[in-house]
Order: structure tokens, then C-alpha cells, then sequence
């Protein structure tokens, strides 16, 4: 039980697309990542997954459109549904989602992240 | 599926201590809140319930001490310990917590804000 500064934190991270966990709450966990560029398609079967901006600007692209966030928006991905991270220039991100999801869900390969890394 | 932007949602709330629920990710809600002034002792014997601070200053009292958080800092606070959220001026504050848990947690009483509200 202490604060966490998510600014501070952030400036610990020096690679893209590698979550650190920053805060568990129940058997979810806060995770802070820095994007550059684009991700790959991907879904998590079994859970939706939150993603909240905290400075600069997230594109999530949907196979029927897109999500436009910026710093203090936020949005939830249902289960299931595919979607592929952007940020053509560095955003800096939140994700919710429960212990043990791989940033790259059902899709894996070699964007996947080690898991449960903290900061 | 679409953006939340925190501070326009946060726009639409004219009341003290009375969480309206912004989104869903699984069984969890997310919530936001104004704060201002103390609020009671009370615990959540289920689960565990994280603090995010969007703007102002949010001081949560403990049994052992206390937690102060400033905009872009977090806590989670564990099931079952004892906290009293205080602001003495107006803290704007996102909650995290799963769906149908009480703001007054096991205290109940005259605090306690109707759930499951949605802004």
C-alpha cells in the first residue's frame, strides 16, 4: 500500500511494447508500457483488457474501424474482439487486465512480452 | 467500444462521494467520483479497491498512518483493511473495483451511494 506515481514509473521504461506491472488489485494487474509503431493483430479469448492513455496519442485499430485516445481517455476492449495497437509517435499507456494475459493473446510469436515484470 | 474521456465525464458530476460507472472491463467497474471532505471508516471484506487520482489531492487514512496521492498517482488498498478517503478541497478520482461492491464497504449507512449508476 503506497502511491504510485504512473509519470515516475514511466520514466523507468525505456523499451516499446514491453508492459511492466506497477499495481495488482485482486488477480488483475496494472501494467505501464511505452508504444512506438505499430503491434500485431491479436484478441485475448478469455478477457476484455483495458487501455488507458497517460501522455501522447493511441490508436487501436478494429477489423471495422478504429479508436482515437488521447492523455486522460480511456477505452475496454471486449473479449474476443481483434484489435492492433498504434502510435506512430510514442504514446505512453495503462493496461488493465487480468495476471497472466500475453500482450500478444491468442496471436503470440515474437512480440510477446516476458510477463509479469514489475517496476 | 469507444473513447471515455475522464475529465468530460467528470464534467457531468455535480455531487460529493457518489461514484457513477463509466465502463466495464469483465465482472469489474470502472468509476468515477468527487470527493471533497471526509468520508467514513469503512473496509471491503471481498476485495481489494484501487485509487486513482485524476485531479486534486486525495488523502486516504489508515489504521497505521496514511496514504496522500496527487493527479497521476494510484493505490490499491486490500481487502479487508479499514481507510477513510478525505479531501479537503475537491479530489476528482477514478475507482476500480469489481461490479456491486458499496461505497461504504461493510459500514453501510447514511453514506452509502446508490450503485451501478452510469454517467
Amino acid at each position: 500500500m503506497q502511491p504510485i506515481n504512473l509519470a515516475a514509473k514511466l520514466a523507468l521504461i525505456h523499451e516499446h511494447w514491453m508492459p511492466k506491472v506497477v499495481a495488482e488489485m485482486n488477480d488483475y494487474q496494472f501494467k505501464l508500457v511505452k508504444l512506438r509503431g505499430e503491434f500485431v493483430w491479436h484478441s485475448h479469448a478469455d478477457t476484455d483488457e483495458t487501455f488507458i492513455v497517460v501522455q501522447g496519442r493511441l490508436r487501436i485499430e478494429l477489423r471495422d474501424g478504429a479508436i482515437e485516445l488521447g492523455p486522460g481517455e480511456m477505452t475496454v476492449i471486449p473479449k474476443g474482439v481483434e484489435h492492433k495497437p498504434c502510435a506512430p509517435d510514442e504514446a505512453q499507456v495503462m493496461l488493465i487486465e487480468p495476471r497472466g494475459v500475453l500482450n500478444t493473446g491468442d496471436q503470440g510469436g515474437a512480440r510477446s512480452a516476458p510477463n509479469d515484470v514489475w517496476i
